[in-house]
């Protein structure tokens, strides 16, 4: 570590002594002998990488739609977010495609062609994905400083466990949303880290993280959790988070940051599917137009909420983001943001770990990007048809609740999210009720009417710190085929709700 | 760890302690309400992943070659091992590529198509793609024992680490080949492991592993190495050995698998070209024989040196297997074959850590060795092709080598490899001469003359250890793009011997 990162100090000790060396580099030069020069030309008879003549594939075309669920139009089944999206007049018998020709060689040098995407390539990701991450979070959420840089991930899951990698010691204390992503628990318990709950407020119109209580405990952190190392790291998933479907305000942000700056801690920002803002509840139309299409201006100025990064004026903020999302799973592709000093670190880790992210995906996701969807901006552009595809299948599954007679009859109440795939039903239950046994009741009731749902209290860090505000489950409008099952999971949940009220909170 | 595993003992404690959840698991049926049914019908709105409508891939078109270097026929340069390997009259401008379709929906249901490749899919590997490495293993290294199984990893690096994590506590002893794949060290001490280094022998007909010192090490271990807890694994490349070259006979595999037995340790096979196997150099004529093609049968009856899970009996072997060098390395995936307990250990640890392997990936090579190349024996078929040629580019630069003044001065002595990627130059120093100083100069002087070449005392384990035995180059045909650059390297190598040698080992 260089003394110009302030956050040195917080590099994990693990990650400050790690080595690595190749047994392929050179001699140091110092040690040139009288009358030495290197040659012109070079052989490599060193480098045990195949040639690229040993690839089995000469080319790939990507063959790229214009706009989500574009193949399942004219399919029979119900399904206005298709149609409304569609150009009108296109059927599945005539699609058309942006092939996107991957060739071997590619005459263009900024190419990346399959001679070097499916061969050994950089640790920290190739170039080109490289030069693509840094452009998209200069135009979305540029830092407030120059030192950052970007590495790619194997996912979200695997950049997640980069950070915990880069700075968590045995005994280190993680800060976490009460309820969360709790497979990142896993990852900080197996660098021995603990993880600490924060409270959430959870009502239809609050932002998540409960910043009293954050503060509070900061400032009494020795009388609260004795025995316990001050936090290294808060772990917050600000934008449409995980499970709530909360979003926190700019003005939330700046507040947090201002706890990270004055306690000395790291925020580990995990941002999955923030840029898929979404208005509030509208009722929705059988179909919706193109023309609600965001224009990429309107989206930035007025939509995207800015992420940590935008504030953070020293490498406090450490982004994780990943392309499941908004591109595919599958890939196993992400990148994470931070402070140039933990992408050395991190990369190091990966060299000796992991090494690099899969150049298929890589060569894939790059060139679909630049060639099908025309760069940042038409990404971007693409993102928009997704925002608008989830902003109705949103409000399709809302619709069904706010319609019915559980909604009505005051037994839930709703988390309309402004970002994201996950919104969430409160169960209003009377004062007294053992929401724990309940919860688990109410579950095979779900079950038993056909409709999977995620319980809250299932995604607490800690049960018993969250029991009181357990009562809740995670819906998402995701994985759904069309907007007839989304209407029918919702009513489906309704009912079961409403027959375990009518019993009395009995199966 | 259940009772039928003999080695359970040998997992490391951190493995055996790892705990994983996921939030989306259902309840334990032993809770069951009364009058609970699950319903037939089943709605999901709690998996957070994206239909995939969302995808923005419709389908992919993999183009095949049908041999190494296809593509570059006819073009300018001299190289013989492409013109030999294509049909005749075939020419750059008129190829045939085996097109493999891959769309999103695949009517045949065992397909994997971009609907499941693309999607979140198993921490162990698709199905499709771990039934093939299961037949593939079977047809060509069946484990002597019915519990074995498989687990994708991303490439050998990765596959190596999850060896470390399933096996090593801090303290852990490795035994390690005393020149061997150097990064695999790093992961070793990453988890506090201790590599301790075994003798090779160095000559053109030796099998490497030097036995008497491997067996003398293990019966007198608390006097030859007090303080070190007795080794939980043997680290080999006992195939085309890198960086040596040299391979392991059946009857050496046997004495070491006995030694592993007597003393409880595990043999840990990292085999990344050993399908490569090669015939003794021959003269190369300058095309060769598309006849020269092996059968399958004949290639696993009498080339194919058997792996250590043919001997193995009850799970002490751990082999590592990649797609990079047969395949491509961008595709970053490789598998790994053990005891189905280990396997269980790994794929718990894949779960926190690094998930999945790339789907985008895993999409590519299962359809392309199903429906490119035919299945199992297909996939044999490339590795003969590959093999042939392969086979002709070392015998390409061996025999400028051979021809050379410094082999016929007695300057140098060559390991001509039985399979894999690299060959070795061994310097014949005067004895007395200090071997460190002189090879040192020895790099600067293939700088000069503008060859890369890896001193094999990069790739030691100990360099003090290994510093007698640290004379030699290791050189591949592997990178080279014709059979003329590796002319040119190999003479270049040569000359700069000679000029060595002739200015008295001096620069």
């Amino acid at each position: 570590m260089t003394a110009d990162f302030e956050l040195s100090h917080l590099i994990s000790k693990r990650a400050a002594s790690r080595q690595t060396s190749h047994f392929s580099r050179g001699p140091p030069p110092k040690d040139t002998p009288p009358g030495f020069k290197a040659a012109e030309k070079f052989i490599p008879l060193h480098w045990g990488t195949p040639n690229e003549g040993f690839f089995p594939i000469e080319s790939i075309d990507v063959n790229v739609v214009d706009h989500p669920f574009q193949a399942s139009l004219g399919n029979s089944l119900t399904n206005a977010s298709l149609e409304a999206l569609s150009i009108s007049g296109q059927d599945s018998k005539n699609q058309n495609y942006t092939k996107v020709s991957i060739k071997k060689h590619s005459s263009d040098p900024d190419a990346l062609d399959l001679a070097h995407g499916l061969q050994y390539s950089e640790v920290k990701g190739t170039p080109e994905l490289l030069k693509f991450t840094r452009e998209f979070i200069t135009r979305t959420h540029k830092p407030n400083y120059e030192e950052w840089d970007t590495i790619t991930s194997n996912g979200a899951g695997e950049g997640l466990n980069k950070v915990v990698e880069a700075i968590l010691d045995p005994g280190d204390v993680v800060l976490v949303e009460e309820f969360t992503f709790t497979p990142f628990l896993q990852n900080i318990r197996n660098v021995g880290g603990v993880p600490v709950p924060i409270k959430l407020n959870l009502s239809h119109d609050s932002e998540g993280l409960d910043i009293e209580y954050l503060t509070d405990l900061l400032e009494n952190w020795e009388e609260l959790k004795p025995g316990l190392s001050k936090p290294k790291a808060l772990y917050t998933i600000p934008t449409g988070q995980n499970p709530t479907g909360l979003t926190q305000s700019i003005g939330l942000r700046r507040k947090v940051y201002a706890l990270a700056e004055k306690y000395d801690f790291f925020i580990i920002e995990d941002d999955p599917y923030g840029y898929l803002t979404l208005p509030s509840f509208q009722k929705p139309s059988s179909t919706i137009k193109l023309d609600n299409y965001l224009t990429v201006e309107e989206y930035l100025k007025d939509h995207l909420t800015p992420s940590y990064l935008t504030i953070d004026s020293k490498g406090s903020v450490i982004r994780v983001e990943t392309f499941s999302k908004l591109f595919a799973p599958g890939l196993r592709l992400g990148f994470i943001v931070a402070h140039e000093r933990i992408i050395e670190v991190m990369t190091k880790y990966s060299e000796i770990v992991v090494r690099s992210s899969s150049g298929t995906s890589q060569t894939i996701l790059t060139n679909v990007i630049k060639h099908a969807f025309g760069g940042v901006d038409g990404w971007l552009n693409w993102i928009l048809k997704m925002r608008a595809t989830y902003s109705h299948r949103k409000d399709i599954l809302l619709n069904t609740i706010y319609e019915s007679k559980a909604y009505k009859s005051g037994y839930i109440d709703v988390i309309d999210p402004h970002a994201g795939m996950f919104a969430s039903v409160i169960i209003n239950f009377p004062s007294g009720t053992d929401i724990e046994a309940k919860i688990k009741l109410l579950i095979f009731k779900f079950l038993h009417y056909g409709v999977g749902v995620v319980p809250g209290i299932n995604m607490a860090a800690d049960k018993e710190f969250s029991k009181e505000r357990g009562a809740f489950f995670r819906i998402t409008y995701a994985p759904a085929p069309n907007d007839q099952v989304l209407t029918e999971g919702g009513e489906l949940m309704m009912k079961a709700i409403v027959d375990f009220f009518e019993k009395d909170f009995e199966f």
